[in-house]
């Protein structure tokens, strides 16, 4: 893999360029091993419609990669190559860096988690210390599995922060703010020792979502992480959507109130200030002798405490609000919502409902599905593994095999 | 073509039909053919990378609908068969229907110009009027231009409001309400007795912006058009972008002022009804004996009238308020504003400009280049033939011979 195909998070874009076709041909070649099993070189030939000569150099590239495998064999009485995708051989790895916490897990060509684990790190936390913690969790977990580090074709890490896809660094607005300026994406590489794959987490949530969630045949799905920050990750005509420098989702940002309070970003009333975490446990904590925690509120919201309830629900509307600019504009056939109060369920999804159905155009109200994540906190850590495939060029295969 | 592939706006989705297969292959060969020249079967085999056989198929249906001609020819001496794109014999056809007018356009593969005419329209005319205006401008246009009905291989045809796409009807919201809930694409299929492709006129001026236009290298684009309703036309990745059931762009319907006046959309305080040409008029007119027009506010905006700067500027504004959170979420190299207030330039870009840089995320709000339409009137129209080489599957072929 050359460095200039996994740097950032960017996908190869100009579809006339020769890596780009012999992606879109090695993606082929792939979903049908994966329809139809292990196939003779000619075979693949005649179900794919590219030439013999073609299926061969791209079956050696394949094969040296460590994606298929190959076995002399015959057919119809003369020699033959028989190919099959290495199913066992060759995983991803996928890991979620949060404000306090590093998760990695090891996931198999087929979806299926091999391994996984998480750790809790001091908020404030340096990259340098996340990046160090990621990479011993990762050789634990990898020696545990008997899995030979060779067997990695890439890791994808979720960052809680927007990434310049220009400079493969983390700018500023990012919830780590220690981390605002590395170039994370050469700090990953160099300590984990596989390819790297950088997104933020908000984007990795959309697209567990598409791949291992519940949503696998949804083409437009908006992903809507609400936490200390708020960000919504796109996945659109199927692939995950990057924009021109890969800072896009910032939903937080939209302005709700034109007189509230300063953003973190330099702007004024914007979603943040009236939706995240941060501004709920500030509101609930007024007077109290210390901070209120995200878990405290999930508990006094299952109690029914008055004032809890009235923030979620102002929260909640003004989110909803946001994600109805959203829908206006994109027209997504499903909306997850995510974060810390997903388990809140209703409580918090009911407002965010109304804002939406009263701010959006009544076709999109009427047809916009609004659900609340069911991955927990491991969707990030799983789309990152599912990054790796859409970086592999085998993403749609595998969500067609675990739609199936 | 089948009825299914050209019902409504939707391109071919599922990456790993039959259909979507082959229109990329198809979409393969033009491309070749395109940048190398005529080529024989077995030249386009080796340059593409497909089997004889399917370059064989694909060259078979292409010269049965227009697209190539070939010739028996030698190579190496041996028989051979040559093949050619047809760039004089297939036109595609642009038709723009506005309030008051509809546009006629006829054009190359090549994206020239052949032909172009356009008439007026009483204010409230009934759909069946406009089809068959159109379609009398068409003919028209064909037999000035020497000609046959049967070189049409499609026509694309923008209308001023929402289409649902899994109806192809005109819905609740559209500028034309003398046409919602018909069926615009079996009507104007009937009528011109070609295949139509039916968007809305933002999706067509975005799909200009980045075929004939400035901006032709541009992956995400969105073209923001101004007029009696407010709307923005998104191309992502290089293609139009449609959503779930083809409702996009409605970014007239951001909730600007939560008590602000009723919308027609039912809702309150939508951008429409701050920034539209209509509210412009409405607020400029007042006190007067009969409304002014669009073309008064350009002539008083000119002659430096305060009051109607003053309304410039804080429609203005609030349209870069709008354009700031559609920045924000996705992040385009390019958002170019158009309508029939284009022509005012700076006077009506800079309060824009100043919204969106107070509104955006300051990344986005620095890198985003925001730029006045300088297609006039015409875009829209454009956009429409654009549209047609899209579902034909040689957009981007075209798009690289026309920047080169």
């Amino acid at each position: 893999m050359s460095a200039d195909a996994r740097s950032t998070t960017r996908l190869p874009r100009n579809p006339g360029s020769q890596t780009a076709l012999r992606q879109r041909n090695q993606q082929r070649i792939v979903e049908t091993l994966l329809n139809a099993g292990p196939l003779t070189q000619a075979e693949l030939s005649r179900h794919t419609g590219l030439s013999t000569a073609t299926v061969s150099n791209l079956v050696k590239i394949m094969s040296d990669g460590g994606l298929v495998s190959t076995a002399p064999t015959t057919s119809s009485g003369r020699r033959a190559t028989s190919v099959r995708l290495n199913s066992k051989g060759a995983v991803a790895v996928g890991i979620d860096v949060g404000r306090t916490h590093v998760r990695v897990v090891i996931a198999s060509l087929g979806y299926r988690i091999i391994a996984e684990r998480s750790i809790r790190l001091p908020l404030g936390h340096l990259a340098v210390d996340g990046v160090r913690a990621a990479a011993e969790l990762l050789r634990g977990l990898l020696a545990d599995s008997g899995l030979p580090e060779s067997a990695v074709v890439g890791a994808g890490v979720g960052i809680p922060g927007p990434i310049d896809s220009r400079t493969g660094t983390v700018i500023q607005g990012a919830i780590l703010p220690e981390w605002v300026g590395i170039n994370i994406l050469e700090m990953l590489e160099e300590a984990l020792g596989v390819p790297v794959y950088v997104d933020n987490d908000a984007n990795l949530g959309a697209l567990a979502q598409v791949t291992w969630g519940a949503h696998n045949a949804v083409e437009d799905l908006i992903f809507v992480k609400i936490g200390s920050g708020i960000g919504a990750g796109l996945v659109l005509g199927g692939s995950p959507y990057y924009g021109n420098i890969g800072i896009t989702g910032e939903i937080g940002h939209a302005t709700i109130s034109e007189q509230g309070l300063i953003c973190r970003c330099g702007n004024r009333g914007c979603l943040e200030t009236v939706a995240s975490t941060a501004i709920m446990i500030e509101l609930l904590s007024r007077g109290a002798p210390a901070p209120i925690t995200t878990e405290d509120i999930i508990r006094q919201a299952r109690a029914k405490d008055s004032a809890t309830l009235r923030v979620i629900d102002d929260a909640g509307q003004a989110v909803g609000r946001a994600v109805a600019n959203v829908a206006n504009l994109l027209n997504p056939e499903v909306i997850v919502v995510g974060g810390p109060l997903a388990e809140l369920g209703e409580i918090l999804l009911e407002p965010i409902r109304r804002g939406l159905i009263r701010h959006a155009v009544p076709a999109i109200g009427e047809t916009t599905h609004l659900v609340m994540s069911s991955m927990g906190n491991r969707a990030e850590a799983l789309g990152g593994a599912a990054l790796v495939f859409q970086h592999q060029g085998i993403s749609s295969a595998l969500s067609t095999e675990a739609s199936a």
